[in-house]
This record gives structure tokens, sequence and C-alpha cells, in this order.
């Protein structure tokens, strides 16, 4: 079954994941899109490079409803708000990477700006290192709801397309499936450390 | 029994952290709280990274007597400070990384202050990334008994929380048991290294 | 048969080149030279730290020609411009390191100049630390015949050693044989971190 | 027999140092202290990180002539050296890092000073952090000859003691035995990676 194909794969993406060193101390949470207007989110609190098929909770997309006694990640309302805003996307991935958190906090503005590298076109529409993929930085909040009432008011003004940063929390990013959404992880994190040291070397 | 639980999971952390680098060159020490007043502290000299339970040495608590015919760390007396000044530990972890040391010289005050990442929330007690860390700094002394008294100075006016930096040496942390003391670990290693790279892109 | 070992040798330098990180998703491309002018490329689109035998495809070295239904590299003109411009080449390796991509954007002139590093003999026909190695550097392309053209016009004024930079882009290598492809790989990427390390602590 | 035990311990480091990274392309040499006056020395050209004990070739430590047909390595002459000026030396390791290429680079003296770190205790004989660590930084020079004469005419003004740099080359480093000259190895690439980071940060 495909949603069972797709769960599996997001385990594999996890271990992957966890091997990277882009979720250390049981920090990011990751999701699929499932049948029924639901989708699997991460338990709270686990090592996300130790997950199994078990660890993940159904949520009902509309209501944020938890159809599981058990609870799943703190920050489960900003998954349900990208499967809501982005009808395609079929999965979520949430890090907490160094460079993720760093460039964040160091980049002052409201969108970290990437031109001049062809590894944008890792990303699912970006065609030329020409094009300017823009990444939009949200202030963190302790506040879910009220970080994706911030994330959905920009939504509206300028689409979310593969991905936002956190300040000094980490990166959301997703795609249609599993696979194109590990592909823009780790597009955008080799993107985020070219840009770290681009910025050191040019601050010369 | 949980005594040996608590062994067995810190041999797992050891191997967990040599293979991290974090403990180069037989750098290092670590222990677990025991039963009748004693804890288990490793054995002086060797490689972090391939210790086994054999490795670990019982000593006293309150007298730092050691209760077997061979040497343990040169650092045990801060292990047993830890323990009497913190009776909720359970276990304590001293390493060696690169960022520890690097950090702990070129901030030349009495602490590092931390604020503004959510992995600051992988330390027990800390709610928000608006909360200010303060890991303590005290400058390196060969002479350990001296070192242990003016850790406990600082506790009688700071009390000491999830760990303190020794500078151009390394990290001690704890936890109230093998699993916390390894999330603090992997916590304040995250934290530190984000704190080297955003030192380096600020001062541009 | 010698062009049946070049592929599985291949094979292994692409699954080495995997682990290095040197072609996060799914980017870069490799080939070897194969019997009948052909040459035999990667699959467009695939992960390159996954490839196995059947995921190179034939192509016509002179014109071009794909001699299978699926689609070869996008990048496929470079690889027969290199074996045509350079007839004693067995095998190159086109890869997407972080160093190769900023190095080539925070050095602005068209080439990349190495000197003072033993390392450099690890490059065919280099015998001293004294030798200056010159790694030239194309502006990127998408139109990929129009980047073909210049670099066989650079060639025709100062011919092509070891290997070039595409800017923002990443490292076109080669070799008489996939042995002597992978040395040098290994020792350019060796020689762009130094380089980018020295740059950052002499800025000071 | 205490010579073959070295011998293994030899090749265990070398796949040691091949999984660390500090002997790429084929760079480095290593070699243990033999009966009879002799040494076993790396074959030339070899990945050192795949090297096994038939790999090694007896060369006489008074006259460098090669008992063997081979040809060990290049720099054979700086290894017979060592062990003529160092009696008690019975293993050297010399590896081509990229912190150990760089620092030797950017500090512009005859020698890099280290103080202030805890790790200078993995030197044999070094016993504080306050201690100051004096590694030579020679020129490098494509005639072994005439390097390993400026190395023996400083030996005789200032005794080596665990290692030197050789600029924009590498590190040699030896013990008493295998195991001590991995410790020093490891100890000193660690402290090269330290102020590496630390002349960074403090260049602010």
């Amino acid at each position: 079954m495909a949603e069972n194909q797709q769960l599996a794969a997001l385990v594999d993406a996890c271990h992957w994941i966890g091997a990277k060193g882009w979720c250390p101390a049981t920090g990011g949470n990751m999701s699929v899109r499932a049948g029924a207007g639901q989708c699997l989110v991460s338990e709270s609190g686990k090592d996300k490079g130790a997950l199994r098929e078990r660890d993940f909770l159904p949520v009902d997309i509309t209501t944020n409803r938890v159809l599981d006694p058990r609870t799943p990640s703190a920050e489960t309302g900003l998954h349900t708000l990208i499967y809501r805003c982005l009808p395609a996307v079929g999965a979520i991935l949430h890090t907490h990477s160094v460079n993720a958190t760093v460039l964040s906090r160091v980049e002052p503005g409201a969108s970290l700006l990437l031109s001049g590298y062809e590894m944008q076109k890792s990303l699912g529409g970006v065609a030329s290192h020409l094009d300017q993929v823009t990444v939009p930085i949200f202030d963190n909040d302790q506040d879910i709801p009220a970080l994706a009432t911030r994330v959905a008011a920009r939504h509206e003004i300028a689409p979310l397309r593969h991905g936002f940063l956190v300040r000094g929390h980490g990166l959301y990013c997703w795609g249609r499936d599993v696979l194109e959404a590990r592909r823009h992880l780790e597009g955008l994190e080799f993107l985020f450390q070219c840009e770290l040291q681009r910025r050191l070397l040019e601050a010369r």
C-alpha cells in the first residue's frame, strides 16, 4: 500500500537524518500525509535517528485532533498547517542542523535569498542557478499556534515553496513524497553550508 | 539491577562519545552513581571509546577513597564533588571536544551565556529559547582539589545546573541518569558548535 | 575485459564519492571511455552514491548521440568534449562538493592558482610544491553546448590538465583510468579545503 | 614476536589514519624500528588506509640502504634520521591532514607554540597545560637529504621531542612504540584543530 510504503520510506529517511547529525538530542519531527484527511506525526521526545513505524501517530489535518493516546510532537500544528496550505505535499521533514540554526540567526532579514548555485536545481521547479530561491525565516516562538498563524499569513502573500527556517531553531521542508522531501532537505542543507562558508570568506 | 543497567548504558555512551571524536587520545572520564555512597569512575589512561564495564572503579563519594587497587581518573575529585553537590545526579560525562576547548578559551568571562537557541530545550528545566542558559567556565588547574574548591564555592552562590566548562580543557555535564547526561552532552555540544559559528559570522 | 573492469572501478568510485558527501541530492555525473569511440555516462537524476553498472549509458564521443532509450546526464556534452580534447583520458568524475562550490565563487578570477602544497604532487606530472597548479574556472551556464564551447576555446590556448571548476557548481576532473581520476579528485578536494582554510586564516 | 606485533599495530594504525582522512590520495608514510639496525618503511605510492604488513620494506637505519627490490617512500631519509637522532623511538607516523598543512603555512615562524591546552598532556613528558609545547616547522623541500640535514642541525640545538611540521606538507610524529606514536598523532591533530579555530575566532 502506498501509505505504508511512504511510512517505511520516512523511517529510512529518519535513520539517514540521524546519521547526518541533523536531529541531535531528540530534536526535530517528521510526518507523512495518510488517508482520510490525516497525517502520521512522530511521537514527542524520541531520538529521531532510531524511530520505527509504530512511533508515528495519526493526527487529523483539519482539526489537529490526535487519534492516539500518546503525544505527538509539540510542533504538530506546523505540520498540519503545511498539509492544509499545500495540498500536493505528501511528506514533511523538520530538522535541527547547526547550519540551519546559525544561518537563520546571522541573517537578520525575513528571508534567506540564494542565487548562483547549481544545486538550487535540486529544488522542484528551479531550473537555473540564475533563479533566486527565497527561503522564508520566521522568528521562533514557543506558542506554536501563533507561529502557525504567522506562517499562514505569509503564505497568503507569497506561497510557500520548498521549506522555511525558524530562527535559531531549524528547517521545515517537504515534498510531494518522502523521496522529494529528502532531496529538498539534502539540497537545502548543502546550500546552507555553502552560504555560511561564502559569507565567512567574502567578509574578508 | 538498576546499577548494572546504568553501567551498561554508560559503556554504550562511551562508545558513542568515542565515535563522535569527543575523547581523543585517552582524554576524558566518566562515572555513574552506585549504591552505598559510591560511584564508579573510569580507570586512568584508557581509550574512552573502548571502555568495558570492568574499566570502572568504585570510589567513595564522601571520602574520595578508591576501593580498588587500580588508579581511577586523576579528575575523580570533580566527579565526587558533583555527586555531593547535586544529590539527584546519577551520571557524569567529561569530554574533550574541539568546540568545548576552543569556546572556553575565546570566551574571556566566567560564564558562557547562551540564548536564542531552540535546542536549549534539550537541557532539563529549560522551556524556551528566550531563557538564558549559563554555563560556568573555570580556569584550568592541574591541582584537582583546588579546582574542586572553586567549583564548590561557585555552586554555593549559583547552583550548578547541567554542566560547566574548564578553560582550554573540556566539558563536565551530567543528568539524573546516563540517558539524560547523554542528551545534555549532545545538546551542549550542538550549542557550542552553533555559538562558535555564530561568533565567527557575526564578527564580520 | 578492461572496459568492464573500468566500469566496475567507476561504480566503486561512485560509492566512495557518495560516502564523502561530494554528490548530494542526485548531483554530479561520471563516465568512462569505452570501445568503438563511445563513453559510458551516468543516467540523469540518480543518486550517485547508489549507482550500479546498468545505470551507465553508451554515448558516441564524436556525435553526442545517445545509444540507449534512457536519458544520460544533462552535462554529457562536457564529458564527450573532454574525451575529444584529451585522447589519453579514460575516466571523468564530476562532483558537487561544498568546497569546490564555494571556492569557485569566492575566487573572482578565471583560474584558481595553487602553490606551496606538497599534495599538488598527487596530480599527474606535478613534481614539486614549488610548481604552480592552474585550475581553470568557467562561469556556470545552463546551456551546456555554450559552456562546452568556452571550455574548448580555452583548451586551444592553454591545454586542460587535471580538471576545471564551474563557478558555484562543482569540479570536473579526470585521469587515464578510474584510479588516477579518483586520486586527482581526492587530491584536488584536499587542496580546495586547504585553500579555503588558508584564505580564512590569512584574512585576519 | 615484538617486532611482528609492532608491524601489526602499525597496519592497524594505518587503517585508522585512513578512516580519519589524514592520508588522502596515497600521501603520507609510516615505519617501525626493526631488529639488526633496520626499520620497516611503507612502500611508495600506496593508499595508506589499505596497507598490509607486506607493504613495508626493510631499510638500514645507518646507511639508508633498501634491503628489498621495491621502492620505499621517497621520504625514507627522514625516517632513518629520526631513528638515528632518537634511539628510544620505535615507530614514526607521517600524515597529510588539512589542519597540519594549513597551520604550518599560516604560522610564519620556525615553530608552532602551543600552550593553555589540557590535551598537551597527551604528549609524553608534558605534565601541565601551563607548559609550552614547541612543534618545529621546517620549510618544505623536494630534496629530502637537504631537508634531513636541516632537521638534524636543529636537533643539535634543540632536541626533537614529539614531532615536527613540514610547511604546506604535513606532520611527522613518533613514539617509543606504535601505541604512543598514535596517541601523539591524535593529540597533535586535536591541538592543531583547536589552534586553527582559536586563531580564526581571536582574529575578530
